[in-house]
This record gives C-alpha cells, structure tokens and sequence, in this order.
C-alpha cells in the first residue's frame, strides 16, 4: 500500500487561529484512492524546519503532500524551501499560470504588480499544475525511488480544487493503485453500536465478496456506511458491490435516506423537487438552524417557500396560531403544540409539508421535559405526525442534533407519501 | 521563550473523518501563554511510531502534549505507548479518577465492566490529573532537562476542559514564563489592509509601550486586535495597555463592536439585555442564519422573539406585508423591501428592534444585482435604515457573511439609539 505524509505550512496554525481542513480532505481523498496516510504535520514559516522535515517524511512516504506557504508576500517561504530540497538552481516563469495570475488579477480590477508576476515563478525542477481557482500554480517535484512530492495553497477552496488534479498525477505516476470502487449509503436515527448488531450478519459475508465495510459516523448527517472494493474488474466489482448493497436496503429500510453521499438537506430537497411539493418550517428551540440547512443547497428557493422561529409565546399564538388553551393544557413542550406549529405554518404558506420543533436545547431543563428533549411535527394532506427525541449535548449540538432529527422525520414522511 | 509540540493520536483523523480540533484550540491557549507552539503532528494508532515520534518530540520541545488513543478499546493505546516511554514498569490505579468513572457510568444508567475501571489505571511514571469530564484521566510525564509531556483525551470537550488544568501545571513547573497580559478589541465591517493603514501610527508606537499587536481575522467575527505585554509589573501592564486601548477607541469608533473577546450575536444580546429591549428578524437570502446565530446563544429567549424566512414572495407579502407595488416598482433586492420586511416582521412580533435580509447568496446573479449582493434592513422606533453590501463568496459563504454584516447594522443601531 502506497504511503503519503500531509504537511501544512504556516504559523496560522500554530497559533491556533486557524483549524487545518485541508488535510482532512486530502486524507479522505488519498484514503478513498487506496493511500495509507501515515502522518499529518503543521510547520512553522521556518525554512530549515519546512527542508529538514519534508527530507524526513520523504524517507518515510511514498508520496508527501504540502500546503500553504504559497502567497506573494514574505513570509511565504514553501518555494525556496522546495527550491533547496529539490536541489533546483534557480527559478523559472511558467506561462500558463502567468496567464492565469493576469486573468485572475484583472477580473478583480487590481493592478498587476511584479509581487504578483513572480506568483508564476517556479524552482526549475518543479513541474507545474496550473492553478485555475488561485495565484499560485501547483507544483509536483519527483525523488529517489520514484518518490513525488506536491505543494499546493492553503487557501481551503483552492485546495479542494487542487485535490482531484493531484490525483490524476499520482495515479499516472504510481499505476500499481489499483481501481478501487467506494459505494456509500447513509444511514440516520440509529446508533453505531445498534447499527453494528443488527447488520452483523450481513457484515461477516462481506470478507468473501472481498468488500470492506468502513463506519463513517457524523453528528449532522448520522452514519455513512462505505463498501469498498480493489479485487477483479471494474464489472465484477460493481456486481458484487450492488448485491450486497441491495440485501442491506432489505435489512435497513428507511434507516437508510440516501444511496448518494450527502446530507438530510439535500436529500429532502431532492425529494420535494422530484415531485414538485413544497415546505415550510416553525422552529422553537432549533432557532432557525432547519431554515438555514434547507436553504444552504442552492436551488432550494424552488422548493422552499419560508419558515417562522417562535420563540416567543406570542409569535407562537399570534402568527402560527398555536391555541393558548393547547399551551396551558400540555405546556409548551408537548406533542400538540409541535403539531400546531407544524399545521400552523403549513397553512400560512401554504406548502405541502411543514415540519416544526419545540423542546429545551439547555442550559436548564426539568424533570418533564429534561435539558435536550424535543418534539418535532410534520403536517402533510396525509396530517400530522409528531415525534419525541432526547439527547445529551451541550446548547449548541442539541440545536444541532434536533435541526438533523426534524429533517429525518420529514423525510421520511415524504417517503410515506410518495 | 519555551517550546511545545502537539501530537494528536488516532486513525480517525488520519483517514480524513474527522477534522482535529483540538489541536487549535491548544495551540491558541499555549500561545497566549507565551508557549510557541513548534509543530502539530498527527499519529496512527501504532505503538512504535508513537513512542518514536513522542521521543523526537521531546528533543526538539520542552512541552509535548498528545490528545487521543485514551478510550477502553483495543485500538487505543496511547497508554502502553506512554508506558513504554516513560520507562514505567507496570500500571497503578489511580482511586480520584476511578471515583470519577463510578459516578460518570452511573449517571448514565450504564453497568461498571472491568473495561472502565480499567480506565482508572496509568503507567507507575504518570503523575495524574483528573478529568472530571470523562472516564479517562489526564496524565502528566517528566523527562530529562525538566521536559513535560502531557496525555489528554481526544473527544473535544474533555480536550477544551484539559488545557487549563494543564496550564496550570506548565506554570507551576516552568515559572520562567512570566505574566503576559492580553487585551482584545473586536472590529467589524473594515478590511484588514484598511485597518492597519488606519491604525498605523497608533501601532508603531507601541513598541516604546512594550506591547505586541496581532490581527486575528475571522469570516464571521471580523477582526480580533489582540494587544499583549510580558513587561512589568500586572499593574504597570493594565496601565500601559488600558491607555493604549483608550486611544485606540478614539480612533476606531463604532468598527469597534465589543472589548470582550466575543462574537456580534453574543454583543447584540448583552445590549439587548441591559437595555430590556426585544428583537425580530426577517429574513430571505441569509434563510434563518440570523435567528440561527442569535439563538446560539443561552438565554436569548429574554430578547429574541422570533423570526420569519420569507423565500417565497407570497411570504414576503402576506406574512411580512412588503406590498406587492414596492417589488414590482423596485425588485425583491431593493432597499424597499429591505425597509419593508424589517418593519413587517417588527409589526408582527411586537419587537423594539427588527434586521432583515434580502439579496442573492448565489449560485447566480444579473447585473443589477450580481451574486453577493444583499440589502440589509433594520427597524426601531427611531425608523428605518437600509444598507447595501457586496460580498464575492460561495453560496454558503455569503450567507454567513451577510448574517455577520446584518447583525453587526443591528448592533450599530441599538448603540445609537441607547
């Protein structure tokens, strides 16, 4: 198994002003193509540190990958570094990224300085990647043994980007990777341990197929469940891959929200698109947070027609038209005021579904309705659902976990009514 | 000035799952210290890498913290790599720590296995901290030259709930570090290159003061100046910094929004607060980011009363009451409906204060009104005012800097009208 090493570049890190994302995603990336990384570092703007540790993890990997260090100004010193290192002489002006720094320069309306030009100056044993989304091009630097190296920025969306065209190379420099194929199906409302039970079965026969099963767990989007595979062709894997895939849609049923990776949102969206319906939303305690993940996914305005956060008992009497009668008789927190909520915003937009929360994120609670309990409501011409969920976080992953509950439930009760 | 490396140990992050961080919120607290934090690195799950690595470490640093690997599975095993480094000869059972886990599993209803007591148990060399947020204690190492190496856990609130116990313990076997005073001034709505031309002959002479700035930028908070000084006295730094500050403020007025160290919805709920005044917010392209981030924060019921999304344009008017003339005269990005749905929603909940929203986060535009533009409205009993901002981000992007645009208009609007 090919072995990779990720080094980011910058005192912003180090100072922990800034959380590293970037090797997460170039991790997942280099796991996903069947690369082992064997370790993560983050440096500081410090020259001999940056040769001296890149020279070491090329010992140790097949492949190392850095980022940041790569602007116009001073302390940007990744280039001379990867200068020293690759043993390169001087620098050369690489015309495809230049015509890029000009384009890029000029669609912003800045003036086009020699800072800026020197952006297209490379070590000459560096090979460069253009660089569309950013200033700076991609470099890839090859070593003893077959050995590559690749630095790209550290701005995060020009790393995103720069991730699939480093692939490209490795996998043209490093043919022995193999094909691997990745299914993913995504899994909500269940715990990795209950999850783990119930499938075992199913699971223990994966190893004769040659199918790995990875457990990929995440508070906002519930378990992504991956089944690998690197034996036979690409046919034969995909058969085996859909076989298994289709008796674990047996075993799970609506555990399962999505056969693609993505998030509830999404999902929802694509739903209500495909049949051409509408929702709305009456959050309490989630405080807008089901509004806002609905319309985080561009295009959601056609399906998505608005929401009212009741915080207040008059916003939640006045505007929704919860009963105060149904507030005194079962309190706030209570199966009939989520269920008002839900059918009161349903009818003042007028959309085809409506779901709502109502619950204690904390800090505070009591003993009837402890710190992270929720109801959550979804109306449809089907009527009206209501659901409890209980959690234990703090306010801010209660608000969370409810947001990604109540999402769960509408989708499900879309499915129903399909 | 000392030196500290962050080791996180664990394959969850080096597969790319999860993103580490601990690591920031560590380096931040080691930095404000007077630590410099000389590398992170990230580990596998693997006995001879970690003590050979933690080994290098311990070189190169006087201070070396790992967080991770501390859990009751088989997978975790920063325990017998710590033993094996620290030249323990067998394991002890510490009974603070094991109290901790009886009245933890209890708590949860969950039976004692031998598994979690055995959590208790560390290495004869450690000396312990408790952790009274999880089973698995903190544990402290000596080494030659009067180095430290610190073992936390890696679940990230047992992580944040470590670094000032073992602070505390750096301070006591390191006095050398010395008191460092830090002051921060929150500044919203100015580029960070404006600000420091603005600012530029005020910051050069605080190197007579003794006292270093740094620019903390953030998407959603602004910019954070920190002001530190590790000369003199306490009282003597309070002086010099409090003076410094003062004249500061004189130069920067209202793009100062807070001298704590805070976020724009935590500024707008204090002043809320202390005033006893309530807020609404309507919202279209932010989609319920606002609400959202005013609810974050505990105890926001007091002055948050609600909020409406209005996407659909029959929201807008017929829950909003925007006239349908104000959007064919003016479109639904305009001043007019900015101004008219902060009035409607204020209208509708009763509040002193309303913000609203309307504009493009993308993907998508035209030339009146390309992607990134919005039109923030807020409302009070002072009347209406409209401001026009331009962002150039992705969809989710935008959407959280018009959020951060619009609550900071709220912000400068309850300041004025105080």
């Amino acid at each position: 198994m090919l072995k990779a090493s990720i080094c980011t570049i910058g005192d912003e890190i180090l100072i922990g002003q800034i959380v590293d994302t970037n090797s997460a995603h170039i991790a997942a990336a280099l796991e996903e193509n069947g690369i082992a990384v064997r370790r993560m570092l983050s440096l500081s703007d410090n020259h001999d540190d940056i040769v001296g540790t890149l020279r070491g993890e090329l010992e140790l990997s097949d492949i190392v990958i850095t980022t940041g260090g790569l602007g116009p100004t001073k302390d940007d010193i990744t280039k001379p570094a990867l200068s020293a290192l690759s043993g390169s002489t001087g620098y050369k002006r690489d015309e495809r990224q230049l015509a890029i720094v000009h384009r890029i320069l000029r669609s912003r309306g800045l003036d086009i300085l020699p800072v800026n030009l020197a952006q297209a100056d490379v070590p000459d044993k560096a090979e460069v990647i253009p660089n569309e989304l950013g200033t700076a091009p991609l470099m890839a630097f090859s070593f003893s043994g077959g050995k590559r190296l690749y630095a790209m920025p550290g701005v995060p969306h020009e790393a995103l980007g720069a991730i699939p065209l480093i692939l490209e190379d490795i996998r043209r420099h490093f043919p022995a990777a193999g094909h691997i194929l990745h299914r993913s199906l995504m899994v909500y409302g269940i715990a990795e341990s209950a999850l783990s039970e119930k499938i075992a079965p199913w699971e223990d026969a994966l190893a004769a197929d040659h199918i790995h099963l990875a457990y990929l767990p995440n508070t906002l989007t519930g378990i992504r469940l991956r089944l690998s595979t690197s034996t036979g062709t690409q046919q034969e894997q995909e058969e085996r891959i859909g076989r298994q895939i289709a008796s674990l849609k047996e075993i799970l049923g609506d555990l399962i929200y999505s056969e693609q990776d993505d998030c509830l949102e999404a999902t929802v969206g694509r739903l209500l698109k495909a049949a051409g319906k509408t929702v709305s939303a009456a959050e309490s305690c989630t405080g807008g947070e089901i509004a806002h993940l609905l319309t985080t996914i561009p295009g959601s305005s056609a399906y998505f027609l608005g929401s009212v956060t009741s915080y207040a008992i008059s916003v939640k009497e006045q505007v929704l038209g919860v009963k105060a009668g149904t507030i005194a008789a079962h309190g706030v927190v209570s199966a009939e005021v989520a269920a008002e909520m839900a059918e009161g915003v349903r009818r003042l937009t007028g959309s085809d579904y409506a779901v709502s929360t109502t619950g204690l994120a904390g800090p505070g609670g009591d003993d009837a309705n402890p710190e992270g309990t929720v109801w959550i409501g979804v109306s449809s011409a089907r009527g009206t659902v209501t659901v409890k969920k209980q959690y234990r976080n703090d306010r801010k992953r209660n608000i969370e976990r409810f947001a990604a509950a109540a999402l769960n439930e509408l989708r499900k009760e879309i499915e129903r009514s399909l």
